[in-house]
């Protein structure tokens, strides 16, 4: 954990200081991305230093062969991983003839990166002095647009401080790439080809196995002082990379500058025999607009970006960074324009953990994408489910399941399982449950039903036959049980009876029989078309019922609280606050056989229980189940103080959700984990928004009303958020003795604050 | 499965007939071995069909970087895997400058294979025509000497049947080998020296990071019509290979023979530098001694062994077929005279598995030996894991244990951990038992109480410890549980209470601390020296002996059964009989969650405490265990059938035990898991002959005393075997309405028969 290396400010993340131990760590802090590519902040100019180097295209993805020690019946045989794209960043720099190369410099002074999230920039700046004892000084600026998402653009400025110099630019495209988390070494691509015409240079190339055919593209101008010149150039190419060469004499003092705009064109949008007319169109486009336009272009878009998803703290600056961050990151990653995508764990920021989706995005970012977005977006997420609704099926049928039963996977790319631990792949089946209820959430936030009737009604009947499938009957206990699951805690493996597990499966069964009836009476053209398709039978359902109604929950009687799992107590019930701390973070420290047999919890497991169904339990019941399960809890998901903290605002436990709040806010800022150099904890940034919106700010939607219990740490002054409610945006700032409510929009909003009653009118402030 | 392919008969494994496809399966079945060396029955000649090549030396290992998907801690970073050991059985083979391979010659006919357990060797015939039209005839035969267990032989014959034909043998060494099983192909074998000198040939070779050094060599005989001749031969050698080229004119229906000797000699028995003098001298004095003398010499050793462990079975050659290839085989891999080498699952007739030593060694295979080797054998097998308790401490410690708690590996080679699936390699501790279990085994066969104070107590102080650190208390049981354990059926994993796991921790520390009194009374200076070592003090065996006495059995009121673990019964009791015939075998059918939630038993568990401990059981009480638990066992491990057969027999049913015996005494030669290609399961063979000794036979030992309740299957008319029990050699004779005892020793033996005392007098016959 390093508290110190990134500067506070309020908009931006700083880095001052060249530190070549930092440069992975700070690559993945400042990356930068629109929703359709990204990358990781790796250098333009060559770098011999430790690095790791990583451009990413949304979507396409590369299918590697599973690597296991001891293979398991139903494990997939390929899963998809995020794939290491062309790199369209490259510029190679001599000066007299020397390469920059900030590893090698004799100095490196006045270094300074900026990552300003209010404009959607990355800049760096620092003066080198080359062995050959040239002193220059570098600017340069890089953006990923959001108006034309196929293209970045990089502002790179060099000025000589000690003599007049031959400045050499090298700008390239790089094919010649690999995958840092590859099983078996594999090439993942095969290039087609490689073109170039005036400052224009394509390669094309298509992904083995997958077959996506992307055209990776350059245009460059190069600028004196400020003046784009005329100027020849050398071409050349090898087997996978292409490069021009552009040679300047530069006065002392004078700025020289290459703008490079740069991006991908891929047959996920476009025909494949287009891609480079699509490219070059695209470049020609943005080009004509110059490098500055285009650069007042992505200020704006993400300015309404913050205009509805910004979150203000007032009187604590590394706060403010750190939610801004979160909020940056999670637009960076994920803009819901395409249904066909999601969010990867690591967005654009790394490789690790393959695939794209898990159940962090039902679970945490839906929530954030529903309050801050139109309600598309959610609904895209949504839609993501619904399209791989078969494949879901054929995933239940290599388990063993029939009759349209569907296990969504663990994780995953297109619909295939992307997981090969059996404790997880084939029994942390709770994921199931979260897409149900997510399917729930986007009902109760938007009031839009007719997802329900056109797409969700499938979804949630698959998930519904799953669970009655996977429920057995126990002659001992005369109630269904599940067996041999694995819960969010996945810090136990293959237990029974898992509260939140059994729990939710009640729950999507009941769920899921209530829909079918309002789908039935409401949507009767929909319903028609549904039971066509699925064959759902009155026998069905009430086997479904059996199951849902006899469904079996450990409790103590002694405790008075529902038990994790089966057995829970017969563990030696030490808490973690007990633990010696050099025994922490247990998931380094300790084999996996000790984990699995200590009490020690890893993320909220009975408490999402209660967190997703807070309205069937009392307050003192949520009060003994935290009292219970939070002192076992060692909180080493990045999602699990999230919900802790907003149970503990609940609870009225400021000083506990504000401890909770600080360790999720700067997870990554701070490198908690000490992993950041992978890239960072995109999914876990919704929590972050959660536990200021749900925790402090008490925000919940119930019976098509919005509700607020503001609750404020006290080391803020104040603290505001937005909230985008059907249509309108309500702000919402609260202080430490009031809160302040405002109303973007057109009618009147009735509220709930602290349980009573409130009428916001449009475009006026009202204090609570 | 494929009965009729091994045709029956009382003394050798014959093939008849080439089939390409019988290969693999074939060089697996008929593999020697003799202790010290093996290899799998690939041709001497080219081959170019599909085969699996491998030579094996005993305890030359490779320690292969760990292959996972996922690691947890605890992994080890290597694991040792057997190791494929230079070739030095290739005869390369032209005729009129053709060359010789069954895989594309014009016709094989008369095709012959032998493999002659009574006199340990193998043969084989055929004749073949080639495409150049040549008919020759073949006759090979090859054995891997008992009495220079260095070096094996082969003659090879070739009869010109059509033509006068130039016949070139070309014999050599091959050390460009790889393994099957490899996990990351990385290069095993590093090859120091090339020499050849007159007829021999020497390649010194190392392997990479083990260091061992070998020596494989080869000398040559040329006869014609079996006379040696002189004769100049051409060498050659590459990198990792050296041959030599013998050209001879043969006349039609004369016959050319090669001899060839050839072996190891490593610096695991030899000073590093001696390697190649010492194969000098052994190939010196063999060639000496004549093919035909060294080939009468391996028929008395073999006569020696089967002289002490023949198995008689009249009336059912392919039973009589089944269990002499058992015993051959376990003769064949392990003979007990190197404390560092132990019984490898496949032995020397595949890689699969890696590591040499399972729990199967003490719970099978030590039973074997004790009765039909002289004791020092078993002993040798206990000494191995004495000189192993260090790396066992040091195991323990990897995963939190201390104070010298010893937790022996799942799998081992030199004492470190082989194996990383974490629910086998860190839970499935109860092979720590079988290890004590054996000790207790050993001298209550033989006898020899020293080796307890001598090595005995220090293995079994080391596991006390563990089983007293790995219990935990549950205040809501009042009792010592063990959470978090895989037992015998690893058709469950992570389970709580594993009563087979609990009964053994309980056993293994009482019996712990009854030898700690016992060395302390009459081995004082053992004692000494023994509790100076490990530092032992009354309190610590005062908190062991708390938790053995207060240790939880998971126990069923209603049916009056111990549990195989917490929640048993929650399961879907349905037996393995009402499973439709297409899901078996569940571990092909179906995936490991549907599996581990079944109530399906892969082999004894419950069952094997009862087997271990039967004194400890009423029959009644083994009765209704058996009635509850064999009905959900599927036998899917090879080590299943065995204990059942036992039990069965000891229940008084024959039909069943019968049944079981089948199951397990042709499971490689009838192939029934498919899977023979891939090596034979040598350490369940000991299960085929315990089957027959404790099942049918009834043998036991208690006060120092034999005794038998001989029953016999309806289909045979006798069976006999053979006890050494201490220092005499008891045959049993078992016929449909008696039993005959002889005694080959020099002393009275008091034994029980049925419950009767029964005096032996050395060299007469008593029928009972």
């Amino acid at each position: 954990m390093n508290q110190d290396y990134i500067k506070p400010d309020n908009w931006s993340i700083i880095e001052e200081g060249f530190d070549a131990d930092q440069v992975k760590s700070s690559e993945s802090l400042f990356s930068i991305g629109n929703g359709a590519m990204g990358q990781r902040a790796n250098f333009e100019e060559q770098y011999s230093g430790p690095t790791f180097q990583g451009s990413y295209i949304a979507g396409v993805y590369y299918p590697d062969k599973t690597k296991v020690g001891w293979w398991k019946n139903g494990y997939p045989e390929y899963f998809a991983k995020v794939l290491n794209a062309p790199n369209w960043i490259g510029i190679h720099v001599t000066i007299n003839g020397e390469t920059l190369d900030l590893f090698t410099c004799q100095k490196v002074e006045n270094f300074r990166r900026e990552l300003n999230m209010k404009e959607g920039w990355l800049s760096r700046s620092f003066t080198a002095t080359l062995s050959n004892s040239v002193e220059i000084q570098v600017e340069t600026k890089r953006f990923l647009s959001l108006d034309f998402d196929e293209v970045g653009a990089i502002a790179y400025h060099i000025t000589p401080l000690n003599s007049d110099v031959l400045v050499n630019f090298s700008p390239y495209l790089d094919n010649g790439i690999t995958n840092e988390d590859s099983n078996w070494d594999d090439k993942f691509w095969d290039v087609l080809s490689i073109n170039h015409e005036a400052n224009q240079a394509f390669i094309v190339s298509r992904t083995m196995k997958t077959d996506f055919h992307v055209c990776t593209a350059m245009q460059l101008q190069t600028l004196i002082n400020g003046k784009e010149i005329e100027q020849d150039k050398t071409a050349s190419n090898r087997d996978d990379f292409v490069e021009f060469k552009y040679q300047n004499q530069v006065h002392k003092n004078d700025t020289i500058t290459m703008i490079k705009f740069g991006g991908y064109t891929t047959d996920r949008n476009h025909d494949k025999d287009n891609l480079i007319a699509v490219a070059k169109k695209t470049l020609d486009e943005v080009s004509k607009l110059g490098y500055n336009e285009l650069l007042e272009l992505q200020k704006k878009a993400w300015a309404e970006i913050w205009e509805k998803a910004d979150i203000t703290i007032e009187g604590d600056v590394k706060a403010q960074q750190g939610i801004r961050f979160n909020i940056f990151q999670l637009n960076q990653t994920y803009l819901g324009k395409d249904a066909r995508l999601n969010i990867g764990p690591k967005g654009f920021t790394g490789e690790k953990y393959g695939g794209s989706t898990y159940w962090d995005t039902e679970a945490y970012c839906i929530p954030f994408y529903l309050a801050t977005k139109n309600q598309e977006v959610a609904r895209n997420l949504l839609a993501y489910r619904y399209h791989h609704l078969e494949k879901a099926i054929e995933n239940a049928e290599k388990l063993g399941f029939k009759n349209g039963a569907a296990l969504y996977p663990m994780v995953t790319m297109n619909g295939e399982e992307c997981h090969n631990e059996w404790e997880i792949t084939f029994e942390e089946i709770h994921r199931n449950g979260a897409i149900a209820f997510a399917i729930y959430n986007y009902y109760r936030f938007t009031g839009d039903y007719t997802y329900i009737p056109e797409k969700g009604l499938e979804v949630l009947i698959g998930i519904a036959r799953f669970w009655h499938q996977r429920a057995t009957f126990s002659e001992a206990k005369n109630k269904y049980v599940i067996l041999g699951v694995t819960g969010p805690n996945e810090y136990e493996n293959n237990v029974n009876n898992n509260f939140y597990t059994n729990y939710l499966a009640k729950w999507c069964i009941h769920y899921t029989l209530e829909n079918i009836d309002k789908v039935e009476a409401e949507h009767a053209s929909d319903f028609k078309r549904i039971m066509k398709k699925v064959q759902l039978s009155k026998k069905e359902l009430s086997l479904w019922k059996k199951v849902a109604d006899a469904m079996y929950f450990p409790f103590s009687e002694e405790k008075k609280v529902y038990l994790q799992q089966d057995g829970f107590l017969d563990k030696e019930l030490i808490t973690a606050a007990n633990l010696d701390k050099s025994q922490r973070p247990i998931n380094q420290k300790w084999s996996w056989d000790r984990i699995l047999r200590s009490p020690y919890i890893k993320q909220a497991d009975t408490l999402q229980g209660f967190y997703f169904f807070e309205d069937d339990f009392t307050t003192e019941e949520l009060e003994r189940h935290f009292d219970f399960y939070e002192p076992f809890t060692v909180h080493e998901s990045s999602l699990s103080p999230c919900v802790h903290s907003i149970q503990a605002a609940k609870l009225g436990r400021m000083e506990q959700a504000y401890t909770f709040y600080l360790r999720t806010s700067r997870l990554d800022l701070d490198d908690y984990n000490h992993e950041v150099h992978e890239g960072l904890h995109i999914t876990s940034m919704a929590g972050t928004w959660m536990s200021i919106v749900e925790g402090f700010g008490g925000m919940r939607v119930k019976n098509d009303t919005l509700s607020f219990s503001p609750k404020i740490p006290k080391q803020w002054n104040g603290y505001s958020f937005k909230i985008n409610f059907r249509n309108q945006i309500l702000k919402v700032h609260v202080h430490q003795n009031e809160t302040h409510f405002e109303l973007d929009g057109k009618t009147v909003l009735d509220i709930i604050v602290n349980g009573k009653a409130v009428k916001i009118q449009p475009n006026s402030l009202v204090k609570v």
